[in-house]
This record gives structure tokens, C-alpha cells and sequence, in this order.
């Protein structure tokens, strides 16, 4: 490639180390030179901190603020790692400097402000990703392959669950994760965007759905109050759990759960796809592994193959040369840089791209409508291509 | 005891040979005397089926007509393993002659026959039982223990699985089972009924539901057919799959799933129940087993404790004397019947009697209500004490 | 069967019970006729407490003298359940009466002492029958059919473990099983006589072994002292742990080991079996089920198949029609129980008998001098059958 | 720091690229900046082929003699990730250049090499480090540190498990691992110095050993061979498996266990450890758990405790905030990096350095002594420090 690729990245908390770190990780994992691919530029809520983050994140320059890089003509992608509530902002300014977007998800806080970005970088013509990584995992990656060459038969069951235990704990403290405008919904943006983009990967379109949402800790003790006996609290306004059956384009149903107070769990993305000639089931807290149960085998030696991940499977070659190692949470992350990378030299589709994206804002908006309503609602097909 | 209790069991197929085992197994385990606790009488639908029967199973008599068993002064208790659809005329026959009924669950075919056996039962002051043996499993009423107790705190949500794939080979021939008339629902009454009397007995009343019914083989083939190509093909009646989602009257959300075609599942009866607390999860493929998360441990070891059923847990002592060695599906048998045994000397309530089964049948009926009306139904609380 | 075939139980403890419940579940799983077969006398310490446990157990008669059921015409069959160090005398007078011998394991406290039993039923042309029961398990008789069938290739290597933790906890009292008088070795009479004879079971004999023995806990308190401080202790005589490598006849390599103080193990007897072209996973406590790794799967798709026992392997339709319901530990007893009635009826010879049990024993003297001598010892073949 | 640290590797096979890998990953993980930490130099075995890795891998420059890189007064660090049989002479030339070492296990293929190089070292005052990732696996951290802080006690046993299938298929063909001259051992060498390196890690010294090896496929078709017939076969010199009986300084007793040839098992290292006070299982093929059994617990509430790694544990934050999101083989590399990067910083012993990983060599030595004399060996300290 002549030219290089130049990322200016906005944010450098916990998700911009991850990208960070699954910048050098793809490189090195994929074989991509430093002359290809450069973490040019590191945008931070000050000079200082951005400059301080770049040294240890690895990134060339520094900026206190994020439009310097939207501005400068070096910079190619933007990689949007801000809080939630900033990624419109963000995205519309980077696509009106026809810059391609990288976006952590969920890409908007709902799918009005989805649907305008989207059709945004449709007018600019600029490449957009967003980061649902899970389902980058060459787990995964083998499971949609059996699911389309059809050794499980035609689907008929799909139950997710993306538990995570963070905010069990009744008395954590308010934060802006608890309201509406900074969060815009709880676990079913940070948690649930993720089992419902994997539903749509895996299963296909959703055609209608059924939601109940409930908010568990209904206050929380405000962080400024040195005083927890329940005077100072902040009131919580969006869901802690939230579940939902849904139909699918093809005759399937499913259920998807999610609850950001669900005791042990800490990565729980799980589901089980049931087939008319075999199951799959898979557990994100070991990744690296799934299994199958196929019909066809002898009645007497049937039962489900714990499958551990290797060099058979998509992509984990790059990785490791033997199976069973195991790959980390991390390295799925590489996988997304590495689609976006080869994905813009190439000029082809990312995926999924804010259309895509916007597909799970119209069913996440549709829970909430659906709970509000106490009742199916259908869904609009956003995303025709999917 | 001077009068010993005597059996009168009506079918000795699969479900009556599974209670002549619990007999014998629970008299040995929880020291009954052959005295105390008399199988009498077998019927069956000729004399000398019931005859061969009797003598394999240890009954004493035996009759090709269970009338006779009704009509017989010495017969004490009447237990019912006949198929579902005769349930109701063998039961209110056996209450019309004053006689306690034991019966297999599903209690009836639905809540109308439900309601009258109950109240025939409740005129006549017979006792009943209802044969939901998952319960009665020294895990579960161990688990019971620890949310009566508090141990996970107030209960926030349930998901509740009861999964087989016994109907999931697409050419399986028609029968009985797959017809209204004979089995009245599918995956529900076969499976669910025991997966919601579980819920109600783990996490008290559920008050609305929403629910979704699938059949997902339309038609199979007529078992006198020769030919399999198609032409001679049943209509299946009942539903294969089935999901819902509940309120429960203490607020907490759950969802409850069955399904008589899900690939690689034996007994695939699992739950997860969230308190604010902690966490439990059993599955009853591993019956003797469950795992328990409870928030208070240290942030370092903190993680699911997979406790093996043992000694210092409910009734497993009458089995074995030392943990981890394992109970298995018909000892859980064995403790219905001592609770049978035990509940009729000391005259207390049985539990679940034909009260709590008809609360699980008001349910499952609501179930296919709200499929057809594809929308949320409110739920009579029939069993007012449960 | 125009005979009955009459049972007279010494013991009424622990194993007694476990014998008891066995010959009621075997009758009702396996369609044997109360006519057929009679627990007929117990005998225990003193006539108030064996009258009283024969009532419980449901025996006929009772006796507080073992000696007046060998004197007894009508008693077929002597099944001993008494202390191990009874077991020689038992046994060896039950020969003389021309009884057959059902013995719990380990046979003798001595390989000596097993030999002389053995000679005397051999001379006595008794049948005798050793309670290795968890050979029994319809999963462990399928994992046999599977090795012997050559499904796994030839045999590489077994790693065989029996740990459970009844003595783990350091100041449990003093007790006849820490004294080589009555308990003869520890762990190894206790646990190994089981892992020992397994293994000879699925892998055929050991000609060589190499073992090292320890006593973890060098004494302990003495039950009828009130002083834990240290001053009246009992002097452990022996072994806690112990574990050994040996080489089979076969050619293949193994390694077993035990231990009382192994935390956390319950009923922790595992193995793992390689060869050649598969390898199988077993753990006693999740007993319904075990793992196959079959070699010539799809290079994309292989790993361990955990399967369910059910009707398809052996034994298990007696108890269940459906698979995954689990089969529990005193079900393994029941069909030790149809073994012996079903042997004996056929004159057959009962299978693990004195001189298979013999063999065990002959091994675990070996394995105390190979432990003195600190060096590889050849074993004896005594049964040359197996 | 004012002079970067400057790093030359040779090899870059899978090895080399793994090392590429972590350098990146440990950079952007533990923010150390691309001045402090230079990837400079790369040697394989011809220019070209150095040339082309060089880019790929992210390393400055290249060479096609690794003698170059010795010569080269700006490279620091030698990071060895050639072919075994090679450590010796680079790793020789290395220290003799003053350079600091980093190399692959096992750091020679016999003691007598190992020590050679470790009191060259010791004479230069270079420091070295072998690449023992296994033990940097924050789980495994925790692990050591709760056995020092005496959670579970004083250490009774230890069973480890080092196991994979790579040459179980028995056709595959003949190569250097299965020559001595190249290989030195087979899975002693390849997986037992692991497992040797980790049981020392956490039960410290071993004293006497008692081993078994062998091999089951004794040759193996030639690779320029066409005929697969059975005439060109080379002749096997080292093991597919080997086990052994240990015991520790500490007074317990350990059985290790390694194979090339078992089917199913692809990262198979897994160990057990007992105490007075709780037990350990851990099991590589799932590397960001453990479970932990403690001794304290209620009766009715003891089990095997299911704990993920999270940022409570030691150095899992660097990778991730969040708890149970998984770490990858990768990652473990990375943290040896860190530690490499740090010690020569800060000056401190590397560890497991070059004395530690003799060690190793002398008992992998004795296990083929000890086969050889079929008799128990002691073993040398040679690392007094350990």
C-alpha cells in the first residue's frame, strides 16, 4: 500500500487502552507494518492527559480536543471511544470531513440519532464499524459458518443472556450510567446492543418482539454525599434487567435477557441456538470453546462436543498455531481492527457498519416501546441488507 | 400404626413401574414396614396384562378394570398412572368412593377438568397428591431452604428451562401425544407443567404472562402407514416449543421455556434464579449438584461454589451416608411417596395436592390464551395458599 | 424358579441399609418376584437391635448371633456387611455350611487372608460375590463395551484417582480404621480396593507397580478423652494418601492414587483412559455420564463428547425409559443384587468373585511393599481368569 | 529511562512470532513507551527470509546470521526463539558478548548444557530469563499467592497433568522433535519442563523421583519418503509419555504426568493441589479460571468454588477492567515481557532465569535416569535459591 492508514482515536479510558492495545496486537497477530497502519493521533479531554496517554497508549500526537483531529487532513478514520452520549457528535463532524468512522457501540443512545448518523456517512460515502467485537471471536466466527452450511438444520430456538453483576451491589454509587441522557437506556445498551447485534448475525432479522424491563435498585447514594443513610440518593432512570421473545424472519423464536444486577456473572454472554438437526451452545466466559450436539450421531454415543478453538477455525491462526490455547478477550478486538484495516485498503463493506448498528438502536428503542405499551410491537427493518 | 395404608395403582407402563420402584426404594430408605405400606392392587386394561404386571412389580391383586379397585373397601389410596387423559374420570371415581388420589401430573388436560377434581376432592375431604417429583429432589428443597432463609436476598428474576428433544427427529410417527384430545397441550404438559410448578414453588404466585407456542413438525407419519413419502401424514395438534414471560406477585421477572424438540437435551430441566444477594443455578442432567453465588465473599475469590448434595441436606440421608454419591431420578420418587406415606398417617395437607396442580394448569392454559390473543393475561390465583 | 433364593445379612449399618434398599430396588427395576427372592434374617450385634433393624429393612426374620444363619438350612446365601476384620471369619464359616458368600469389599485386611477364603469356596464349590459396585454402573459397563470393542484403539494409558476427604479435617477423633488391626491398610482398603479393581476391570492385569504411601495426619484425638489438647492421642497406623505407577500387562502405563484427605472430593473416584484412537473421561461423581474423544472426527469439529447414560447402554432401561435422568449410587448396588440372584439362579460364575477380589488384594499388599522397599515389585497373578 | 532497552531475536517461526506478539501487547498493556522497549533486530536463516519477518513481525532491522546481533554493540537483549538444539551456542555467544539473555524452554536438551550456560552467566553478570509463560498467567499469580499466604494450608499433594495429542495420530511423519541429537527428550522436553518449572513454582523443591517413560509409536513413516507402507521408517529415540512419582522438600508427595499421544487434549496442563486446609484445580484449557475448595466453609454450603480472573488479581488489570472477559494464551507472554523489561530496568533477578531452568533440566535428566535404573532417584539442588 502506498499510503498509510491514520487513526486519530477520541478517548483514552478503558475502551480506548483495549483499542490501543488491539491496534499493536492486529499488527503484529496479522502482519501488518507500522509503514500501514499508524496510531497517529489521541484525543483527551485535556492537552495534558491526551499527551500523557498518547506516550503510554503509543500514539504519534496529542490533542486536548477531539475536532483538531476531525481538521487535519492526515487523519483518515476516527475511532470514537468517548462516553455513549458523545458518539453522534462526534461521528456527524468526522463524516462531514469525510473521514471514515470506527465507533464503539452502542452507536447512539437511540435510533433517531442511529438512523442520522447512518444516513450521514451514506451522503458522505465514508466507511463506518462498529465495535461489537464478541462476535469477532473465531468461535464465533466457525459457529455462523456450521449455522450457514446448515449442519444444524433449519433454526428453530435461539436463547441469549448477557448477564453482568456490575451494579449489583445496591449501594454503589449514582453515576452517569444511571440516567437517560448521558446512558440513554442501562443494560440493554451497555449489554443487551451486543446479544441483540449477535441475534441478528446469527439468526437473522427480527420481525417481532415482547419486552418487560424492570429497574431493580430504584436509588442509588449520590457520589457526592458523604452520607449513605438514604437521604442523598439519586433516582435511577433506566433498566437493570430487561428480557424480551422475539420472532424471527424465519420461523424461529428466541428469548434475549439482560441484566446488568445478575450476582456472578461477569462476562455472561451465553446462548443456545437449537436447529432441527443439532444445537450449539457457547458461554463468552470461556470464549474459546463451544458446543455441538448433532443429531446424526449413534444413539448410543450421542451427546454435546465440547469443541476447543484452533487453527482449523477462522482466524485464530494468527494467533497461536495449536489449538487450546485460548484466546482472550483482547484478541477479538485485534480480529475488528484487522476488518477495519483490510476492509478500507480493499474498499469493501465493514462490518457491521452504522447501518447495521442502527438495526439493534430500532430494536433496543422497540423493548422500551414494547414495555411501555405492555404488549408486541413489530420491527422495522432498518438494515435491508443484513 | 394398627391399619396398614394400601395401594390401589391404576397403569403399569413407564410411570407405574417408576412408582413400583419408589415404593419398595422408599420403604427400604425411610423404613416403612411391609406392614405399614401395602401395594395391593394393580389394574391394567386386561387381566392378564395386569396379572403378568402385578406379579413383576410386587403388586398382591391385580384387575383389568381399575372400577374394581374403586369398588373395593380395602384400597385406601388410588395412584393414578394411567394416561393424562384419563386422569379426570379415574380420580373423580375414586373421590366419589372415598378414596385418597395420588396422581400423576399433568393433573388434567386443562383448568375446567383441573378445578372439578379439586373441588370434588375438597367436598369429599379425601387428600390428593400430584406427582411433581422434580421437587421433592434434596437439592431443591435445599434451595428452597436458602431463598426462605434469605441467603440470596429479596429474588429479582427467574429463567426457568425444561427442554427434552424426545419428538425432535422431524419423521418420529404421529401418536397420541401429539393430539388435543388425548394430551391436550404438547412441550407444556409434558414438561412445563413440571417447570411451573417448580417456579411457583421456588418463587411464589405469578400474576401476568405473555407467551409464545410453536409447533415446529406441522405433520409426522401415521404409524400404519408403510409409506413414509408424505402422503399419509398426521396433523400435529400441540405445541413443540413454548416460551413465556412472567411477573411474579413479589416483583420479581422471569421467563420460562419448554420445548419436546431441542437437540441433545435428556432432561434438560435448568434454572437460574437472581436475589439481590446472590445467585443459584441447578440443572437437574446433574441432579445431585447445584451452584451457589453469594455476594458477601472477599472481591478476590468471589465465583460459583458447586455444592454436592450430601448428609447435612434434606432426606438425603435415608439414601447414603456420605456426600457427592449421588441420588437418581426414581429416588426422587421415593420421597414423594414417604411424603404420601407420611402426610396421610399423620393426616397433613399433601403437597402439591390437586389445589397447586390446578394453579400449574390454570397457568399453562393461560399460556396458550395468550398465544392466541398475542398479548399479556393476568392470572387467577386459584391456589390461594401456595 | 421353583426355589426361592433366601439372603441372610450380617450388618445392619451404613452398608446394610445400602443392601437393603438394593434388593427392594433390584426386585421392582428388574421384575424379580418377592417369590423368587427373600430377605429372609438379619443378624447384629444384640436380638433387640437386629429384630428392630429387620423390621426397618424388611427382613423376616432377625438374629443376634451371625452363627445361627450359617447354621440355618434355609439361608442360601450369607451377604456380609459387617466390619472388615469380621469378614474372614464370616465368610470362611459360610463356606464350611456350603453357603454362597456375597461380601462387601475389601474382601480380607491381607492378601493372606483372601487366599484362603478363596481356596475354601473354591474347595466348597460356593459361589461368592465381591461388592465392587461401582463396576455396576451402566455408564462403566458402556465404557467397557466401547474399550473392549476397540472403539479407543489399544490401550495407552490410565490415570485412575478415588480421593474423597472423610478424614481431611485434622482433629477427627481416634477411630478403629486408623488401627491396621481392624482396618488393615487405610486409604487403600478404604478407597483403592475400588480404583484397583477398576482398573484391572477396563485395562486388564498389572504385572508391576511402584507406589509411595503416607499418613498425612500422625495422630489424633482420642474419642474418650474430653482433652484436645494433645496429650491423649491415638497413634494413626495407616496411610492417608497414597499413589502408585504401574504397568499393565497390555503394555500401557498408569498411575492411581487415593487419599481420606483430599479436600472437596465427596465421592471423587475419576479416570482417564488413552488409546490409540480415542480416549475416555469418567468422574464418579457426576455418574450418569462420561466423556469420548473419538480421533477420527472432522479436524474442525473434534473434542470431547459428554454423554448421558440411557436406554441405549446397558442395564439402564430396567431403571428409566429416558436417558439423562440419572441414575443414582444405590441403583449400582441394585444391579450387583441381579447379578448375584441372576447368577446364582444360572450357575453362572459371579463376577468380581474371591479370587477377582483376591487379585485386588494381592496388589494393595504390594503396593505397602513397594512403599517399605522403596522399589519397583512384580504382582503375582493370582487370577489367572481375569 | 534514558537508554531504550534494545531487543534481538532469533527465530521467527511460531515461536518468534509469538515473542512479536508480546512485545506489542506488553508495550500498549503495561504503557511502555516504543523508546523504552525497541524490537531492533531480527536473525533466521537466510537474509531474505529475515528480511520479510522483520516487517511482518514489527522488528527495525534484520540479519541472516544470528552472530550479526551478537556483534551488534546496540542490542541488549538476546530473545532466543531458535530451534532447541541451538540455545546452547547462541545463548553461549550471547552472554560472552556481555548480552543479556531471554530464551525458549527448555533451555538445553540435558543438565550438563544448562549448567554450562548458567555459570557462564553467572561469570558475565548478564542476566537471563527462560520463558516459562505458563507460571505469568495472573490466575496462576493468585494461585501462588494463596498457597504462600497458607489459605489452604500446609501442601499434602500435588497431581499435574502436561498432556496434548499433537503426535497421537500414529502415521504422522518422522522429524528432528523425535531424535535425540535435536530434541533431546520428547514430551519431557517439549511439555513435562513446564509442568516441572510450575510444581516447584508453588510446592517448591523436589527431593526423589520415581519414573516411567515410553514410547508407544516406535517409528514413524519418512517424511521424503512416498511409500507409507511401512519399509522407510525412522526409528522413535525419544517419548510420546512419561510419568513420575515425586516427593517435595515440604513432605508431600506429587505425581506428574506428561504425554504427546493423548487424544483429545490440546493445552492439556492441569494440576491439583491438596492442603491441611483446602484444595486447588486448575486446568490450562480454561486459563482464566480456577476453583478453590475451603476447608471453613458451613457444612451444608462446601464445594469447589468457580473464581475468574479479574482485576482483583494480580496484573489482569493491565489487560482489562472487568472480570471475567478472559485472557489468552497471548497474554501470558506479554506479562514475561513486562517482567524482562522490568527487572533489567530495575535490575533485579529475572525469573525463572537461567539457574531456575537448570533445575528443571536436572530432573528431566533424572526422570530418564530413574526409568533407566527403574529405581527412585535424588535430585541435585542445583538452584539452592529457589
Amino acid at each position: 500500500m502506498s499510503k498509510p492508514l491514520r487513526i486519530g482515536m477520541v478517548g483514552s479510558g478503558y475502551m480506548g487502552k483495549a483499542h490501543a492495545i488491539a491496534y499493536r496486537n492486529a499488527m503484529a497477530a496479522f502482519e501488518i507494518s507500522s509503514e500501514s497502519l499508524i496510531c497517529d493521533m489521541l484525543a483527551d479531554a485535556t492537552p495534558e492527559l491526551a499527551k500523557q496517554k498518547a506516550l503510554e497508549l503509543g500514539f504519534r500526537r496529542s490533542t486536548g480536543d477531539w475536532r483538531d483531529m476531525i481538521n487535519d487532513s492526515d487523519i483518515d478514520v476516527i475511532d470514537i471511544c468517548a462516553p455513549n452520549f458523545l458518539h453522534k457528535d462526534i461521528a456527524l463532524a468526522a463524516i462531514a470531513a469525510g473521514k471514515h468512522v470506527y465507533s464503539e457501540k452502542p452507536l447512539a443512545l437511540n435510533s433517531a440519532d442511529a438512523k442520522r448518523m447512518t444516513e450521514a456517512a451514506s451522503l458522505a460515502g465514508v466507511s463506518t464499524l462498529v465495535g461489537f467485537n464478541y462476535i469477532k471471536n473465531p468461535t464465533l466466527q466457525f459457529i455462523k459458518q456450521l449455522i450457514e452450511q446448515g449442519d444444524i438444520g433449519d433454526l428453530v430456538h435461539f436463547r441469549g443472556v448477557f448477564n453482568e453483576d456490575y451494579l449489583a451491589q445496591a449501594d454503589l454509587p449514582f453515576s452517569w450510567r444511571l440516567q437517560q441522557e448521558f446512558a440513554g437506556s442501562g443494560a440493554l445498551n451497555d449489554l443487551a446492543s451486543h446479544l441483540v447485534q449477535l441475534a441478528l448475525h446469527l439468526m437473522g432479522p427480527i420481525t417481532e418482539l415482547c419486552a418487560d424491563v424492570k429497574i431493580v435498585h430504584k436509588q442509588r447514594p449520590l457520589m457526592d454525599s458523604n452520607d449513605r443513610s438514604g437521604r442523598d440518593m439519586g433516582m435511577v432512570e433506566n433498566e437493570d434487567q430487561a428480557h424480551m421473545m422475539v420472532r424471527f424472519a424465519n420461523g424461529a423464536q428466541g428469548t434475549l435477557e439482560t441484566s446488568r444486577v445478575a450476582w456472578g456473572r461477569k462476562n455472561g454472554l451465553s446462548f443456545e441456538i437449537t436447529g432441527t438437526k443439532g444445537s450449539l451452545v457457547f458461554d463468552q466466559e470461556r470464549l474459546s470453546e463451544f458446543s455441538l450436539y448433532l443429531a446424526g450421531d449413534k444413539p448410543d454415543r450421542q451427546g454435546f462436543k465440547r469443541i476447543l478453538v484452533g487453527p482449523e477455525h477462522p482466524d485464530y491462526k494468527a494467533f497461536c498455531v495449536s489449538a487450546g490455547h485460548g484466546l482472550g478477550f483482547n484478541d477479538m478486538k485485534a480480529v475488528e481492527i484487522r476488518d477495519l484495516y483490510e476492509g478500507l485498503v480493499n474498499k469493501r463493506r465493514l462490518w457491521p457498519d452504522f447501518r447495521a448498528a442502527t438495526q439493534v438502536n430500532v430494536i433496543l428503542d422497540q423493548v422500551i416501546e414494547s414495555h411501555r405499551r405492555n404488549a408486541w410491537v413489530k420491527i422495522e427493518q432498518y438494515d435491508g441488507d443484513q
